[in-house]
């Protein structure tokens, strides 16, 4: 470059996102994000099935979307079919089921197919950051339903639904996260779902089923979907192989009725996503899901289990939360004057990386002292230290949990 | 289902493109779609790569983007920075370089970091479908410049650019396929690209350069990349890995500025594109990239001849086309009475796909006769087969080519 640098700046549209920040490595003790047990990921398997699946197909690579068409590889939807009635007991057939590019994609098809701007959807209030921010980018109205230990209150979704119909406002769907809540961890119960169903039906509202996480659970009692529940089909459902096999394979997929799929099959217009990760989970999954997932369930429950304590030890009563069902996260309330994205700018400049609670909430004030911890990524040794290191911030900055409790504990480490 | 069927058509917003039709299979005779030979898929070499890579690193899958944050693989672009150097004098650190998920991802990650609706911007006459749309649907005004054998004209473009500037409208950017032009096949000369840039600096437009099938060239006389004879930075520049390797792997890179990379970064909301894909990618890339294009590209060519012979035995003079310098695509033209809208549908119902003209072009009438036929796909035998089939069908629709000379040519045949 000899003359002045082009300036593109003037050429931004408004309402351009802040540029990123230039990555700097992951957090010596991370809780943050989805990631997975590195040493749960089934690499011998995943070879094997590269193996088999490219010397049987690997000629087909040449083509976009392979011989599978637009909706994704067929085995893989064939698997899907077969795991999502044994798991989830949906009821669907290939045809019904679009393979995306993660779950994110999932959400960004539903949300172009279903929304304006100044729409309004209902939402779990602690909720997916994830989906929560692009509600935001989207400029749709957000009404956050509270929690109990079941998920989604009923008697606030009726009164919001109530509501919003006295406005003159339909809802354009309901997202929840039933089974295995993010960041909650709560499954909603059998007879919630129904209820549920029966509420959506009434308004005349659809349903967004994000059923992410719902693979890992401790007992592996599962409850039906809601889409295998609704009796009007107005549920669409999407799912992940991020949160089973491997975030980095970026694999999700949606069930919806024809009708509205094609409406997203017209918007997904990225030539189809990766064959070759698709092709893998297929050959892998087939053979092979239903052992893994139970061995992967029990190493994060090992974890979990570490990660209470340290809670326990570190921050003693000062940390409230209950045990979740499955998952990867903890959804953790410390004191009232903690305020979470402070702790997080803290913790940060100390190599402890935490999910604050206001980016995953539509009620800042209530998260404020809240925090999301994940716990599948770090060894158990990174758990016991992050947690102490955590604390000892925490101390420092908002003088929770007390010191002494915390020097007895650490006596004890 | 026992109650009536949700209708989801209410919630749709204004806009959506119509549903996407229910996928029916590939054509017979598939002269359609970016899709590359199958037998030139280096399987052996995947193979191989995959095993080893995932045998080293196979762990890292279950963190998002790996080891490597949210620009992609580094050792990914750690090849493309060498082979950027090395084939298109492109300098640039890997900090400057974002893998997307296939350059349909990087087409809209620029659309989306520099459009609004009403803008305009500068585009080869006739150019790649999947931008034109892409435009569309933005909104965009699109003003077309006409090609010769040695691409965009660039008297035309001085006159578009002095007449927009006559109107007060800077263009958002100047859209190019400088090298093996998507449909003409035409390479921009090294003296050309000096005037296009000099424009475009007197304007102050930047340049989107669009280099997907630069490596398909048949006597390896790559020009420069327009990126690296820019003396602002004021271009960016997109490649892929559809065409050197396979199309059903959706990975492409973007080499921009940090000033709008960061913006792109921002835009990208995916969690990383496909792991597995990269690393496979970059693991056999870095060995054997350099003897697998050559290889690839001589058996392209002579999947050309086969089409350019097949044309020249079944439409003689009524099929006119230049003898593209790379690529998988033969852009032809017909006798002015042939509309190859219309051609595109006869030929469809009797297993012959082509892509019309006027998709490809933003002038419909100066498109309306010409077709675009892809021949990395089909083998010798459905070429020949399928331009046959073709000519046949086109005789009935519109007289042309005339009867005497296809029996005079299947004859010989």
């Amino acid at each position: 470059m000899t003359s002045p640098a082009f300036d593109f700046a003037p050429l931004f549209p408004a309402g351009l996102p802040a540029p990123a920040a230039k990555w700097t490595g992951l957090a010596k003790y991370s809780f943050v994000g989805g990631n997975n047990d590195p040493d749960q990921v089934p690499v011998e398997g995943l070879i094997e099935a590269v193996n088999a699946v490219l010397r049987r197909e690997g000629k087909t690579l040449a083509t976009y979307g392979l011989a599978s068409g637009p909706q994704g590889y067929l085995p893989l939807r064939q698997f899907l079919t077969a795991k999502l009635q044994s798991d989830a007991g949906i009821d669907c057939a290939a045809d019904e089921i679009l393979i995306v590019s993660g779950s994110l994609q999932a959400l960004d098809l539903v949300n172009a197919t279903l929304l304006a701007r100044g729409d309004t959807i209902i939402i779990e209030r602690d909720s997916y950051q994830g989906a929560l921010n692009r509600l935001t980018r989207l400029g749709v109205n957000v009404v956050g339903i509270p929690l109990d230990h079941d998920g989604m209150r009923m008697d606030a979704l009726a009164q919001a639904l109530a509501d919003l119909k006295r406005r003159g406002i339909t809802p354009k769907y309901i997202y929840t996260i039933p089974t295995v809540q993010n960041p909650t961890g709560t499954i909603m119960p059998l007879a919630r779902r129904a209820e549920l169903l029966k509420l959506a039906g009434q308004y005349g509202v659809p349903i967004f089923e994000d059923d992410c996480y719902a693979d890992l659970i401790w007992d592996r009692q599962r409850p039906p979907a809601l889409h295998a529940m609704s009796r009007n089909g107005g549920v669409i459902h999407i799912g992940s192989f991020s949160k089973s096999i491997a975030p980095a394979l970026r694999v999700g997929y949606i069930v919806a009725p024809w009708s509205v799929l094609s409406r997203m099959l017209a918007l997904k217009t990225d030539a189809g996503s990766g064959a070759l990760e698709q092709m893998v989970l297929a050959e892998y999954c087939a053979p092979h899901f239903s052992s893994h997932v139970p061995k992967l369930t029990r190493g994060l429950r090992a974890k979990l289990e570490t990660l209470m304590e340290a809670l326990n030890e570190q921050f003693g009563t000062a940390a409230e939360f209950d045990d979740p069902k499955g998952g990867i996260f903890l959804w953790v309330k410390l004191p009232d004057q903690v305020d979470t994205l402070k702790l997080y700018q803290a913790a940060l400049a100390a190599g402890v990386a935490i999910n604050p609670g206001p980016e995953w909430s539509t009620d800042k004030v209530h998260a404020g002292p809240r925090l999301r911890l994940c716990f599948a990524s770090p060894s158990h040794e990174q758990i016991r230290e992050g947690i102490a290191l955590l604390a000892e911030i925490c101390r420092r900055e908002f003088g929770v949990p007390a010191r002494s409790a915390n020097v007895e504990k650490r006596g004890r480490a």
